[in-house]
C-alpha cells in the first residue's frame, strides 16, 4: 500500500482532525472524582461513534467504574491492538489555570503552536493520533490496514480497577498479535523513543488520628499529641541522609541495570541540568549514589503526593488537629512485589504510632515495573518508521511513570506491547496548563501511518 | 446596695437572658475570614444597641479591621473596665457539626443544659453574663452599680492587629482603675478559678517552594525535590526525643515556678488522665520532664495548626506538589520575646531548605506571656464573690491559651487586670460543636452580680 497519499490526507486534513480533537478534549472526563462519572461516559459514547465512522465495530462495555472502549475492524495483515485512554488527571489547583482547562484553544508560543487543554497530551491527543493516521489511510486506501482492534480505557488516571477483570473476563475479544500503546513521550523533546522499561506503582493513603476532635492549642498544647508531629515524623523518617528508603525490604528484587543499557543510557548524554532546570530546580534529590536518568527510570522511590491536616484557609486558628493525613505513593522498578511493600511499609508506620494514637491505612492501586521484549520485529520496524518521520535514530529509553497496562497485557493476555509515544518534556500532564504541540500531533499522525505501512 | 433582689432578679430573667444571648450567636462573626466582615460589624452594632438600652453611652468605633465597641457608664465607686469580644473562631470542619453552629438552642444532655453554638462559651455567652449582670442590677436599683467602661473587641481570634493601636489612640477613654477580663474557664469543671498566668502567642506561616509547577511523580520523581518531604523534615526537627523545641535560643526568658506556685499547683490535684481520656488520649506528649500542669500552663511550645500540599481531594493524584504550607504557633511563657523567637525560627527553617528551594514566610500575632498581680484588693474581693457563688475556694490558676489583652493593659494603660470566667474543659471551643453549660451562664451572671456588690 504506498505511503505518500496517506501523509499528503494527513496534512490536508489536520484542521479537521484538530477540531475532533477538541470536540473530545471539551469533555471533562476526571476518573478519579465520582462527580465526573457522566462525563466519562460521554467521552466513551464520543470514541465509539468516531470508530463507527471509521467502519470500526466499535462499543462502549460497562464496568463497576467506567466504561472500556473496543473496537474492531479491518482484515489481513498482524493483528495490532492499540490501547490508550480517554480520562484525565485532575484540574486543582484550578487557579493555576490561564483559562478554562475544558475549553481548549490553538496557542501561539516561542516554541511553536500548543494545543492547550487537560489531556490534550495525556492521553486524548495522543491517542487521537493513531484514530487520525486510520482515518487517513482509510480515505486513501478505501479500507484498515490490517486487521485492528482499538482498546480505550477510561480508569487510567484513578489506579484502573477494572481493567484486570475487564482483561480476564475478555480475553479472546482483546489477544492480538502485537500492542500499541500511546501514552509515553520524546526524548529530551526531539528523538523518538520506545519504551523498554516501565515504573511500577504503588498508592498508600495514611490518617493519624490523636484526639477524638480538633484541640484548643492553648488549652492542650504542649500536653495533647499534635497528629501533624506525628506524620511529619513518619514522613520525614521514609528517607535516609542518602536518599534511600528505609522501609524495611523495600528493596529486594530491585535488579542493577544491564551494562549494555547503562552503555546506551550514558550515550543518551541526558541533560539533566535542563530537565530540572525547566522547572525551576538544579538539585537531583534522590539517591546520591545514581545517577538522573537512574533516578527517574531504574530506580524505586517514595514520594508524598498529598497531605492535609488542621486549619489550612485563611489567617490563622490555633488548632491541634484530630487527624493529618498523606497520601503516598512508591514507584517500583524490577521484581519489586508491590504488595509486600505495602505490608512492609503499613507496619514500619505502625511502628511510629504513639501508643494513645491510631493509624488508619486506605489502599489504592497497586502495578509491578515492566520490562519490554524488544526482540520482537516490530521494534526495528518502528525505530526504522520513526526515523524515517523524525529524521534522528529512535531510541530504546526508560520510563519513570507507571504504564501497567503492558505488564498486563503480557500477564494476562500473554501479548507483547510496544511503547511509543509524542509527549514533550514540558507539557504539564497532571499540571496547570498542561499542553500538547501541534507539531507531535502532526508529525504523531504521520508516524503512526509510517509503522503502518511498514508493520501491514 | 442590696445584692439579693439582683439575684432574684437574675434568676426571673434568665430565659429572656438567653433569648439575647441567642440573638447574639445567631451572627456568624469570624474574624479571621474577610467574607464575614459584614457579620462582624452587625455583632458590634448589635452590642451597642444593646448596651444603650442599659443606659451606657456607647459606639461601635471603626479600625482597619473590624469595630471596637466601647461604652462608657455609672457614677461613683472603683472605675471598672470589662473587656470580652464578640468575635469567634471558623467553623470548619462543618461537617463534623451536628447542626448549624449559628443556629444556636438549648440542649439536655447527661450533664445537664448546654447552649449549643459558636461562641456560646467564646466568647459571647461569657461576655453576656457581665451584661445580664448589669441588666439585672440596673431593673433593681435604677442605675449601675459604679463608674464602668466596657470594652469588646472583634480580632481577638485573628491575631488582634488593631487592638494596640486602639489602645494608644484611645488611652484616655479607656483607662480604668481595673480591668475585668471574662475570657477563661472553672477549675476542672467545678472551682472557680483567677487566671494569674497567661501564656504568649506567636505564629508563623511557612511555605516551601519547589518546582515552579507540580510535576508529575512518575517523570519527574526520585529526581526533582518534594516540598513536603522537606517541609516535614523541618516539622520533625521542630522538637527533640525528649519534647523540647530544638529552635535555637527558644527557652532564653523562661522561667521557672516559683515554689509556692508549684506547691498550689500540686494541691490542686489535677486530674490529667481525665482531662486527656475526654477528648480520647491518655499519654502527656510534650516535655518529658514536666508536670501536665505545666505542659499547658507554665511551659512554652511548638504546635503544627495546619499543613497542606499536593492533591488532597479523593482518590490518588501521582503528582509532585510545587509546594507545601504549615501553620505553626508558638505558645510564650516568662520573658520569651517573640520578635526573637521568630527571627530565630525564620532562620532554623532557612538553613533547612535545600538550595534550589526557597521559603517564604508569614507571620502573624506576636504576643508576650503575662503574669498578673494578685496583690490587688479586687483579687481577694473577687475570691470570697465566686467562693459564696459556686460554694468552693476560688484557685488561682495559670492558663495555657493567650489572652495577650491583660499585658496589653498593663503595657498601654498601666491597668492591672483580673482574668476570670465560667467555661468548661468540655465547651468544644475552636472545635465543632462549641457550647456554654446553662449553669455556667446562669451562676456567671450571679457570680458577677456578687462581684459588683463587693467592689461597688
Amino acid at each position: 500500500m504506498s505511503l505518500d497519499p496517506v501523509l499528503d490526507q494527513i496534512d490536508a486534513g489536520l484542521p479537521q482532525a484538530l477540531d475532533r480533537l477538541f470536540a473530545l478534549l471539551r469533555i471533562p472526563s476526571i476518573s478519579t472524582d465520582p462527580a465526573f462519572a457522566v462525563d466519562c461516559a460521554r467521552a466513551a459514547d464520543w470514541l465509539v461513534e468516531d470508530l463507527q465512522s471509521l467502519g470500526f465495530t466499535a462499543a462502549a462495555h460497562p464496568t463497576p467504574g467506567h466504561p472500556m472502549v473496543v473496537a474492531k475492524g479491518g482484515e489481513g495483515g498482524p493483528h495490532l491492538l492499540f490501547y490508550g485512554h480517554y480520562d484525565v488527571q485532575p484540574v486543582d489547583p484550578l487557579a493555576l489555570w490561564a483559562r478554562d482547562p475544558f475549553d481548549p484553544e490553538l496557542q501561539d508560543t516561542p516554541k511553536g503552536q500548543v494545543i492547550r487543554a487537560r489531556g490534550a497530551s495525556d492521553d486524548k491527543g495522543q491517542l487521537m493520533t493513531f484514530l487520525e493516521a486510520l482515518r487517513a489511510w482509510k480515505a486513501v486506501h478505501g479500507t484498515l490496514p490490517c486487521r485492528l482492534t482499538i482498546f480505550l480505557e477510561g480508569e487510567e488516571e484513578s489506579g484502573s480497577p477494572s481493567l484486570i477483570p475487564f482483561l480476564q473476563a475478555n480475553a479472546a475479544m482483546l489477544k492480538a498479535d502485537l500492542a500499541l500503546i500511546c501514552d509515553t513521550g520524546l526524548f529530551q523533546d526531539t528523538a523518538p523513543a520506545i519504551v523498554t522499561m516501565l515504573r511500577g506503582l504503588l498508592g498508600e493513603e495514611i490518617t493519624v488520628h490523636a484526639a477524638n476532635k480538633d484541640l484548643h492549642s492553648g488549652m492542650f498544647g504542649g500536653l495533647a499529641r499534635n497528629p501533624v508531629h506525628v506524620l511529619a515524623r513518619v514522613l520525614a523518617d521514609l528517607h535516609d541522609e542518602t536518599g534511600r528508603v528505609t522501609v524495611p525490604g523495600f528493596y529486594d528484587g530491585v535488579t542493577e541495570l544491564p551494562d549494555e543499557i547503562r552503555a546506551q543510557w550514558q550515550n543518551l548524554a541526558f541533560d539533566h541540568a535542563k530537565f530540572l532546570g525547566d522547572v525551576g530546580l538544579s538539585i537531583p534529590a534522590g539517591e546520591q549514589d545514581r545517577t538522573p536518568l537512574e533516578m527517574i527510570w531504574s530506580r524505586p522511590t517514595a514520594e508524598v503526593n498529598g497531605i492535609t491536616g488542621g486549619y489550612t484557609g485563611e489567617g490563622f486558628k490555633t488548632v491541634l488537629p484530630a487527624q493529618a493525613r498523606a497520601k503516598v505513593s512508591f514507584r517500583l522498578v524490577g521484581n519489586q512485589d508491590a504488595e509486600a511493600i505495602r505490608q512492609n511499609f503499613r507496619a514500619w508506620v505502625q511502628a511510629r504510632i504513639p501508643a494513645d494514637c491510631r493509624v488508619e491505612f486506605s489502599g489504592h492501586g497497586a502495578s509491578p515495573a515492566g520490562v519490554m521484549q524488544i526482540t520482537h520485529p516490530a521494534f526495528e520496524s518502528a525505530r526504522s518508521a520513526l526515523a524515517a518521520e523524525w529524521g534522528r535514530t529512535a531510541a530504546y529509553v526508560g520510563c519513570g511513570g507507571s504504564i501497567p497496562i503492558a505488564g498486563y497485557f503480557k500477564t494476562h493476555l500473554g501479548m507483547d506491547a510496544m511503547l511509543l509515544g509524542f509527549g514533550r518534556d514540558d507539557d504539564q500532564i497532571h499540571s496547570p496548563n498542561e499542553k500538547y504541540d501541534l507539531e507531535c500531533f502532526h508529525k504523531g499522525i504521520r508516524s503512526w501511518a509510517r509503522l503502518l505501512a511498514q508493520l501491514a
